[in-house]
């Protein structure tokens, strides 16, 4: 059965999530369904990682084995055919080999997150960025995020109901800029994450920007190992997956 | 009664357009509800110009007069609060003088219009985005564009239930740009605009990426002052009313 590897694009409003739940559409069913309709059979997908509901993707990636050896371009059409009602794309299809893993195999995730500070609410990205009604510092929110980039134990940006068996990380780089007057954005990328330390890691630089905390305060949260110190679980839907990458 | 002016955040999706309809919700509709349910008169708005069904704004500009001297913040948070529901924000409101006029006193209108390039639909910009399956040359179309800018009989572009009473306009600035490998950028300025004449040039330009006309095509086309020698007119989905200047 020859391997694929999907890059797939959603808006994740609509979506559970990545993973099928007991209730609701996930984008994992979604696809299974439009594999399902394109082949007649029931095929199963690996994502690189769960994506929590609301979370878009720009580039999240699957692999999955097909019955048949179709052209990576007749896979890409037929499946966005039929996700045509959803709010899930597939962006590009290869062969790989079938050994590929699109979550053991992934060496590094990035995301990106979004932040619109004024006071009105936004009409054009509704779900699609975190609206804070107050200004942030976006120079002192990157000083601070430095110091989460190299290894740590990142138990204090750690969800309690993470899997994973060590808190120890390493995180690659994290950058926090202003793109505009208005929006705050950061792009942070690691070899893997913990659950939910993006948004628990914007949460507790959002309280940075807004001066209730310092860089060295951050710092010692980062040092403390307690959850309970840091601040807030930022909104899922401020969150994207832009990209996974492999050798 | 004091004069307010308002700039708008909107997206065109759900809309009508500007102006009111017979049938359906219009944006100048729902700012007088909302200003209607917050005064509790009824009060008129006046628009700088009026946008398509589907056409979405970041800074809309529009006047009102209210019934009493309010302070701006009381204004955009009451607009704001009145309008949660709907796709609209008003993302600044300012005092003006009696004989400030949205639509008369604008001195200029800034447009940008957004192409995707690629097989796959957009699963993030499904409504934001004109949708074009193959690529397009950006720095053609750039090319073509410039000889647009200045004063021309723009009638090849021009819409033929377009009432203004001449075909004469100016052309302040137009640029085309490639901002990611398969996003095309058109952005625009003039004093003002003929009805579709932004969606028209788009249209048109979009056959000179493609290559399906030359850029000594489209001045050709420009000097033809016939309607039926340029291209179709580009969805309204793709298009963004960024600003209107005033002195």
């Amino acid at each position: 059965m020859p391997r694929y590897k999907l890059t797939l694009e959603y808006d994740g409003t609509p979506f559970v999530g990545w993973q099928r739940q007991r209730c609701g559409g996930s984008v994992e069913q979604a696809l299974e369904q439009a594999l399902c309709a394109f082949t007649g059979e029931e095929i199963r997908v690996q994502g690189s990682g769960r994506t929590d509901a609301g979370v878009h993707a720009m580039g999240q990636v699957a692999h999955t084995d097909l019955p048949q050896d179709y052209s990576c371009f007749t896979v890409q059409e037929a499946l966005n055919h039929f996700l045509k009602k959803t709010a899930l794309a597939v962006i590009n299809v290869e062969h790989v080999a079938d050994d590929f893993h699109a979550r053991f195999s992934a060496t590094s995730r990035s995301y990106t997150y979004r932040i619109l500070c004024r006071r009105a609410p936004s009409a054009l990205y509704q779900n699609r960025i975190w609206h804070i009604k107050f200004p942030l510092d976006a120079i002192v929110m990157n000083e601070a995020a430095q110091m989460l980039v190299g290894d740590h134990d990142f138990t204090s940006f750690r969800d309690s109901r993470c899997q994973a068996k060590s808190p120890f990380k390493s995180l690659t780089s994290i950058q926090v800029t202003q793109p505009q007057a208005d929006h705050i954005r950061m792009d942070i990328t690691a070899p893997s994450f913990l659950h939910h330390q993006v948004r628990n890691i914007m949460g507790t630089l959002k309280d940075v920007g807004q001066g209730r905390i310092s860089p060295e305060d951050f710092r010692r949260i980062l040092q403390a190992k307690d959850r309970k110190q840091a601040g807030i679980t930022a909104p899922a839907h401020g969150l994207y997956l832009v990209r996974v990458d492999y050798d």
